[in-house]
């Protein structure tokens, strides 16, 4: 069972926001929109969304930041996941 | 007697948001816009809506996930369903 | 005496909201933004709308949920009537 | 003297709003937004306004349906006009 | 010492609103947003204004209706004056 | 050490808004939304701002009026100055 | 490990806002907006972004002027970072 992003849409995982993380991204605690780390699950295949042609940047497996209010949470399996467009992503974590 | 959605709308029928559904989604319970899995019962023939194209990419029978607080409520025949514009849908659920 | 819509107007008249109507549709009472059903009386000619070119995809005569909001309420020769746009209808009902 | 209105406006005066008027027209008392009936008394030479083509679609001397908090009501010569955008115009009123 | 009105701005000088001016207008009174009598001292050049092209209908020593609360308030050499976009004109007075 | 402004960015420095400047304007003291007499310091390029073609027509040096809560105030080697876009700038004041 | 922002995106370290810093910059205390002087530490490949094609103009290592309520905060490896959008970067500050 398997969740299909249309258009734009993204699904994530979030990884847990714990004060030192094992890649070193703490999200700051005093930020009005806390910035959130995920891994990305499946992508959306673009198109046009809206009026607008959207290409798809981002890629199965990439971590992410993404703003916290951004995205619906859904739970499939036990797991939870966070459904964003990708424009609600801010920068790729890179190793 | 049937809903015949105009343009982008989507007619849907909701599935119950129990703890564990047979399909596995479970709703996020503390979720601020719950999403919801609904069926898709009839789909509108897109074309262009608000001077926007809109290509439809969803079909009669597929489970979907949806934002709650998008949609109408009506009643047809004693069975409840919601009218959504397929931009509404966040992503298609594959057994 | 008639109502001539200008643009993507529809001129409709709301069937009554009973519990059961002869066409079975019955109007979800805990819905926050009521859908309603009405019979199409009048049709504008569309045209470019807002910057827009709309076409006109329904007909007198059909009935058609829309969102309750929308519109604007007018009587003519004692009869009350429901001024929408295209867009704030939602589907057509059929037999 | 004059008003010449602008680029999509329309000069029009009120038609009172008594419980049968001799047009049969009767504004619903208890609507959120009431509607009202007017007379075209100058029509703009429509163009370009913000970008957008408009076609003038109304004349001076017909009879129109209009949302009540559109408009600028100006007095001229001891007359009380409204002074509406043609998009504020939702029917013709025809005998 | 003159104001060179930007794009699709226009200088004027607003008219004393009295009972009953020279020219016969009246502002409605108890009018949500009063409409404004006024004098055009200068009309600036048009052109792309928010990426749209804009035209100058109105030109220097017309009088002009326009809504009250568009517009800033400037004084210069003694003259208060106001600064307007050409769109926040309904109507010319023609005498 | 100087402010360069990206786009349609304007950076621009406040005179003192007194009771009759030398160059006789004096701001109107009840106006709800201020206006500014400023001197224009750096001027950006501009080109394409949120996909408008945006072209400079203000120069450094020239005298303008400016909405009041438009604008960024920064301070740079101990003066004050506000970054405006170009739309924000009303009027050139010529002597 | 390194945050590579998408599409118009901006990733700043933000320099301490001091009374008088090394580079003469001192951001107003009454601003209601107050803007933030920051270094850029890496730039989106820019492209189309919400269908409007994005020119990237900034460069890693300038110094820019941004406002302070735009932008997400991240931490990455124990230093802070702010991710933005090139529109909330104001001014370019050169020495």
């Amino acid at each position: 069972m398997k969740l299909m992003p249309l258009g734009d849409k993204v699904v994530v995982k979030q990884l847990e926001a714990i004060e030192t993380t094992k890649s070193g991204i703490v999200l700051a605690g005093n930020a009005k929109e806390k910035p959130q780390e995920a891994e990305i699950i499946a992508v959306g295949p673009g198109g046009v969304v809206d009026g607008k042609e959207i290409k798809m940047e981002v890629k199965v497996g990439q971590k992410v930041i993404y703003s916290k209010y951004s995205g619906t949470e859904v739970k499939l399996d036990g797991e939870e996941y966070i459904i964003l467009k990708q424009s609600d992503i801010l920068a790729i974590v890179e190793d």
